[in-house]
């Protein structure tokens, strides 16, 4: 195996998350590679001391000791590794790939028979924490895979993670587990809306209801966090309103592979579903909340009431 | 207005919350009375040091500077109060009366004016934190009613509250407050369970599933309280199903009140209501899992499952 000095990682997808992790590689002494199509990014990820970046992995997968994938969804996923210009047919085999792209645990299962056709080992790898936290080198990795994946990884989950679990050698377990927490996710966003919102229709100032909930027992992170730009009337995206839609649905899927009722995360989807098609896709999830009418919000402009 | 030394305050009601508010009163140098119709409860408290004890208020009632009720539901405050042998004829007029029961806010204006025809004042001022911050003088409590209100029961507040929020001077607001707290509580409880529900579908261990979650965004209080319940298969109750059929309903109560739709706790409200009619209203409130078919749970007897 590689030393540290000499271990070569890939970094596809460049965003917020992908740029953390590739820059938490550098940061510990790898030899860094990244791949996007943003040339923005390839610029940026350079200048912190990449080892070379392109916009196609193809480039320098043959260096590799192993892949981070971070792109947004399962369709790009396959697409970097097995469509027109994908990498997995140049990497060298036996090399790990860490697909950390949130995914339904079919999609999961299906990834990895197209790697293994090439002899390539995948380790099904969701991750959350946030940008800070991807930039800090403490995302919260949910893994299941082989102990070769895991331990071909070792040197690039070290750099990238604050905290891993280890689901199980299945390849899916992993991504069910971000799913599942994705579901609680979602709930709590739309349901500390749907309180606030039934708090604002009964005349409680906002901000009195968030400092209570925020000190008692019907606290959530979710709450805490998101519904302090209702009480600001700020909605700014964070986190969209569409990644819930997109989020919940892979939870419905998943609820619909394991054939399982779940009244409250298809209610939820509805909620975030119903936000989009009004036109607040792009707002923060917390504008979830704009599907309630015959309420005033802080920084409702008078004429959006009419 | 009376000194500590010789302020008289009563409690109705010495259940685990009461009997907590009664002895933080004890402990803060009021002279205490208490009426509750558990004769042991009466006999605990007399031995705590009250200045004395009966069955019914009236018997101390002419003696008392402010009365605390924290009886189960509306109905019982409204037959303390104004049922046979009911004690507010027997207070002097301007006695504070401090209605803390989960109410809602129909019931609470309906119970104000019923105290003003006998010239009484009265504190909307539900509570929240448990038996063990009852015990402990540090309720949570949220008010609202007439600043004449507040100060007659100041030393009250003092001796029971570790914080007290004003939400404004309208009979409602408090309950309000406390209903829409509740339904926070409820939703995160069954989403708790129905995120769990569908980890033990996938075969995802679910001491790993609570260990992710707990340290993660998709967390909440009740979802760390409660679901480790569910992952050690202890449904010994500290707050039962029937807990939320009840609140949940007042929550639904607001809702129509309101003319406002509730797409999360009207299906969380039919989650409890479902596990309560399959037996379950008396254990635990996250038994409320045991709504969901086709899984396998901690605890469970092999023969349940046939």
């Amino acid at each position: 195996m590689a030393t540290h000095a000499s271990f070569n990682v890939g970094v596809i997808g460049l965003g917020s998350m992908g740029m953390g992790a590739a820059r938490s590689c550098i940061r510990a002494g790898l030899a860094t590679w990244g791949a996007d199509l943003n040339q923005q990014a390839l610029s940026a990820l350079q200048a912190d001391g990449a080892q070379g970046t392109a916009a196609s992995a193809r480039e320098f997968a043959d260096k590799l000791d192993a892949l981070v994938i971070l792109v947004v969804n399962a369709a790009q996923v396959k697409q970097v590794l097995f469509g027109n210009g994908g990498v997995a047919e140049k990497l060298r085999p036996g090399t790990p790939v860490m697909v950390s792209s949130t995914i339904s645990a079919a999609d999961a299962q299906e990834i990895a028979s197209g790697l293994a056709a090439y002899g390539l080992e995948m380790l099904d790898a969701p991750v959350s924490g946030g940008a800070v936290k991807a930039a800090a080198g403490e995302m919260t990795v949910m893994a299941s895979g082989s102990d070769i994946a895991f331990q071909g990884l070792g040197p690039v989950l070290d750099a990238v993670a604050g905290k891993v679990y280890r689901i199980g050698s299945e390849i899916g377990l992993g991504s069910t587990v971000k799913i599942v927490h994705q579901l609680l996710a979602g709930v709590h966003i739309a349901a500390g809306a749907e309180a606030m919102a039934l708090a604002a229709r009964a005349g409680i100032p906002l901000d009195v209801m968030y400092d209570v909930v925020t000190n008692a027992a019907g606290n959530s992170w979710m709450f805490e966090n998101r519904m302090r730009h209702v009480v600001d009337g700020d909605y700014t995206p964070h986190s969209a309103v569409d990644i819930f839609v997109k989020d919940l649905g892979l939870v419905a899927d998943t609820a619909k592979a394991l054939h399982f009722p779940l009244p409250l995360a298809s209610t939820a989807f509805n909620m975030f579903t119903s936000a989009s098609n009004a036109g607040y896709g792009k707002l923060d999830d917390s504008a979830v909340i704009k599907i309630f009418s015959g309420i005033s919000l802080p920084g409702d402009k008078p004429e959006e009431k009419a």
